[in-house]
């Protein structure tokens, strides 16, 4: 990894609305660079082997969790996990101890998971390891922007330029939402948000997107739709419809499906609800490329580990 | 690992009950050479290295987690481990939306623990990748029949054609049980099972076992005595007698150790509750090969991963 | 690692009691070396790849799983857990019955932290394989005391003989205060030890410390003042004041510095309570050496680690 060739210049990734479009891409072009890499010549990834990555999941997920393990293993790097539950490192100390800890204990890097928005950002201030972001709160979940235009990009051709990107679901509450809409305008494609008025603020306009709640125009002319999970569990009453209701109102079926251009692709971050916001006749059709992104993610996040522990500050030097 | 040299055609191991007698052979031919290489050889192992395997353990289970963890690490595999309590990645998505989701993250193998009878299978049919059953509800154990068996046959002189096993317990409800008749009588054995007689169903007799409740007459011809867990917890009242009415009636104890021939064997599949199935002298005594049992449950899983991961549908190819 | 060059004939480390001085030196040697060799040259560091530490952690405690895990990956070794929640291993079953398991699964070393004082000396004699004490109860916690004064030799120029250690807070309930008075001891220091009188018996004498309740004087001409963090979640009201109590009494802050000599070291083995033993402006302070004391955790447990699976009856002959 030779920082001079590329422009990337960060120890940490906290956020996509920091990345220039420059960024993204070569982050992108090293991820295609390594599922080639996966396939035919994996001795010829770059290692990380002798450095030891810290999985630090405040709130936990799975699935983020085990992507980031991967990943990091396939790189030859050693990974430990500390989780909440199981964490007397975290129960009543600050998160900047814990960090400072993790740090004196010789991390190379943290990928953090944390409830708190900016909890990210305030960390990699705190540690002079690398900090990866895997969603702090409301904020962003910069990773899965990542791989969710990754897939995109892979699907459409390689640019998103003048591309029309419409997601659908719990906008105002969604991570996934925000890092995507900052990605997408960043890599020029047109994106337009919808789903109940009561989760899709107009102040997203603010944001440059489109916001259309009549799902049926939403729908017709996007090129990528992206489906949100439904988080009812984190739900407040007030916001959010029932269940039902949201099936009936904004599910994505068969019928709705007609609305579609042949040719537009259908995404999920997962955990699907199947039933809910997605019918099970989608999420395993053709149109689907929702296992494409979870592959995806393995390869994105491998290229952000080279990428921030590569850099001079990074883990590389230690 | 050549799938020409061996009768080894499989990408999965899910039950006993479908493997032909040269299968479960050729499974611990290659776990004795495993254990001598780990003996004197190490290095001649073949290599999993750059694998990474996907312990889910849906249903927990700390000792068969551990051994299947440490026969992959021993292969040089990475493991990576998702267990229900900390699995967001299971709760409130089908298992075979896990499972694909495993896959699309590139695993090489799942192992999975689960309490429905059936998940493996259905699990093996849904991914391309290697499935291990390690245990799924009352139906089958496998790998704990193939280390089982490899011990009977590394006591009694390596052949087992002939020989008499008494499975004394629950036998009702017990996996274990299952795949051992299945493994003993593929293998030439003669199985006796015997226990109180809510848990010892007549209908045994039509798995071609003998069903014989006097405890001493079962245990008088027997080259070895296999003891089930009892597994208290699980049990409904209606089937199960106290545990002092078991002990009394039905746990080993010195008394009827008498009743056993000088070379009969004693096997446990862990953990014992002494005092109750098993008393502390004779598990502690010079009949038991339980811990021996233990030692041989690596190499056995070392082989079903080398042979699994080795087939050609398998995740060598990858 | 040559048992003969060395004054090293161990295959456990259970108590700080039982070590002549030269034993801590020969640990603070090799980990000192393991410090410059992980700085210089990764690669000179002897290897423990093939080997299988088994971290027991009967006890949670994130920050020394975390402490001896990342210590033996340095070393090559794989590292597996049981914690006391997710393991069906530990509980209905004997500690003797789940350690000789852990040796039958061909665990080349067992780390156990356990609530059982005398725990760690039980388990070592009902195993072959090395045995380490990551804290037993209210016994001992020797890799805490190793650390400790490693840091404080590094700090102090090398030798502590003469120096004077002053030991503040709960001295009754804590190992880590038994396993440093210890360790002080054999290298010559003099130990003082502060507090509360119902925390800081009179009894300590018998093990030839000073007992110095007023806190003015036992600070004034001691070169290191070593905290202990208040478990208030462990103590009984009878023998504990309230937070505020001990703050105002016992707490050390900016006010009770001025007490200190100029060079005097604060140590503190974390995790902080910033605001009751320990203020924020003194954690974070010139005289804090707490972030070493974790770092030097890493490299001492490496030595203890190599020093155990080396000795001929360690991991090493397997």
């Amino acid at each position: 990894m030779n920082a001079v060739e590329t422009p990337w210049d960060r120890k940490d990734l906290i956020a996509i609305e920091d990345l220039r479009r420059e960024e993204i891409e070569v982050i992108h072009e090293l991820a295609a660079s390594f599922k080639e890499a996966l396939q035919n010549d994996p001795a010829s990834l770059p290692s990380l082997r002798g450095k030891t990555i810290l999985n630090l999941f405040v709130e936990p997920s799975t699935r983020t969790r085990l992507a980031f393990e991967i990943a990091a293993k396939r790189l030859g790097a050693d990974v430990a996990l500390v989780e909440r539950a199981a964490s007397s490192l975290v129960k009543g100390e600050s998160l900047r101890d814990t960090a400072q800890v993790i740090e004196a204990l010789q991390a190379d890097a943290i990928i953090l998971r944390h409830s708190a928005a900016g909890s990210a950002h305030y960390l990699a201030n705190v540690v002079d390891i690398p900090v990866i972001n895997a969603g702090d709160g409301a904020h962003e979940h910069p990773t899965q922007a990542l791989l969710d235009t990754f897939t995109m990009r892979e699907k459409l051709g390689g640019r998103l330029d003048g591309r029309k990107v419409t997601i659908l679901g719990d906008i105002l509450f969604s991570r996934v939402a925000r890092s995507n809409i900052f990605a997408l305008q960043k890599l020029g494609a047109q994106v337009t948000v919808s789903g109940p008025a009561t989760l899709v603020p107009e102040g997203f306009r603010d944001f440059g997107v489109e916001v259309n709640l009549d799902l049926r125009s939403a729908l017709a002319d996007a090129d990528v739709v992206m489906l949100l999970r439904i988080q009812h569990e984190r739900q407040t009453s007030t916001h959010f419809p029932n269940l039902g209701e949201y099936q009936s109102l904004y599910g994505l079926n068969a019928e709705r499906e007609a609305w579609l251009k042949p040719e537009t692709i259908i995404m999920h971050p997962g955990p699907i609800n199947r039933g809910i916001e997605l019918d099970s006749s989608l999420a395993d059709g053709g149109r689907a490329v929702i296992l494409d992104q979870v592959t995806n993610g393995i390869v994105n996040r491998m290229a952000v580990l080279a990428l921030c522990l590569g850099h001079p500050k990074g883990g590389a030097e230690r």
